[in-house]
């Protein structure tokens, strides 16, 4: 069964800023259908297109068309992205539990579509209707006004990570390997020796208390050979003789 | 203990617009403190302000400094956000594993810092360098270039995110309660009547299935007193004579 992946669809959008925008923020996060209903501006239009970055280049060709209804036909489940509550009786969601439910829909096979609405107003009740869902993403109250490719980023941004594996956290090693437990203890064997030297450990009683502190501190650096090596070679600079 | 939400500190950003747009993010989701290293647009800048649609009256006041090391003096874990990997060895978070970082720490009592670079290059390796941990957000390899406050604004959002509790999924029922069992059977029973009477069920056999399967599609629909009211309309309506 073929799997599609969801579809954005402005309902009057005003700027061709803002169209541009909001297909650079599809294609950030992989989404490639894009529908227009009577863009306010035109379509296509120079501000579209310089906001894209080249967007539009790599999506499926823009579809544009003069009502909802029209543009919503070959959808089964579509979302209506609201900034505030209606009071409409339909499920609202998160942007990340439509994410969720987005997902659930394509492994059967289901066509969705998110609508958002121009710059100015949102969606009209209207439009509201015609959708199965409601998503509404959440923002601190006292200052929650989203641009609208702003909104299409942040709920493309969640499609993207709920659809793709999270990686772990990494720590990369460059082109060192971790250092073996033989090179990190030689290291720190020698700067026990030349801290003795330099009467580093005044009171000799707390020497193996220090000592343990120090190889500790380098023991959870987690380092690497060349790190270690760079270790060496500190050392060996500051116990040198000065130049005159 | 008191609890510090992250500072943003944008290092070298480049247009005043960019500025004001990442306020207006971070005042989205809750961030208010921000820092600027050598903005090159200077500050403050009309451009910022217009962009920033109110953001900068309900932030702490904005702290300019003219080298990154100044600027990151008062926190104790530090985020570098980049857009590549870097041979730099340090743990590698995406934006949702910073974010519970970042809560972690903060409940620690903790001050964290999330430094962003400018828009041409992002950061210096040498700012890099500075910092405890990288920020990487994953994007469609084959067009991950975010603009400067894009960045923010997802950095920002899921932040907000670990730090709110996830509302379940609602479906608000308006100013109307669920319906009783007992007003919707009474409708559903008056639909079956008038079914009846006007020869819906033209097999007798099949009368109970298919009322079953009506039941259930209307039940299914977890209507309101209202709605309910709606339908008893419906059936009224449709029994009722043709106007003439």
């Amino acid at each position: 069964m073929s799997q599609h992946k969801p579809a954005i669809i402005l309902i009057a959008p005003q700027m061709g800023e803002n169209i541009g925008a909001s297909a650079r923020a599809m294609c950030n996060f992989g989404l490639s259908e894009l529908r227009l209903v009577n863009p306010r501006d035109g379509w296509p239009s120079d501000s579209a297109t310089a906001n894209a970055v080249g967007a539009f280049d790599i999506m499926s060709a823009v579809e544009v068309f003069d009502n909802t209804a029209e543009a919503l036909k070959p959808y089964h489940t579509i979302y209506a992205t609201t900034a505030r509550a209606r009071d409409m009786r339909k499920p609202v969601f998160t942007a990340r539990q439509a994410a969720g439910d987005i997902a659930e829909k394509q492994t059967q096979g289901l066509r969705t579509a998110i609508m958002f609405g121009g710059e100015r107003a949102g969606l009209t009740n209207e439009d509201i209707a015609l959708s199965t869902n409601i998503i509404n993403i959440p923002t601190n109250p006292d200052f929650s006004s989203l641009n609208l490719a702003q909104s299409v980023l942040l709920i493309a941004n969640e499609i993207f990570q709920d659809t793709h594996d999270t990686p772990a956290v990494q720590t990369p090693t460059g082109d060192s390997a971790p250092v073996t437990h033989e090179e990190l203890d030689e290291m720190i064997t020698r700067l026990g020796i030349e801290l003795n030297n330099h009467n580093f450990f005044r009171n000799p009683d707390m020497k193996p208390t220090m000592m343990n502190n120090i190889r500790t501190m380098l023991t959870r650096a987690n380092l690497t050979e060349q790190e270690t090596r760079t270790y060496q070679g500190i050392i060996s600079a500051l116990i040198g003789n000065k130049i005159k």
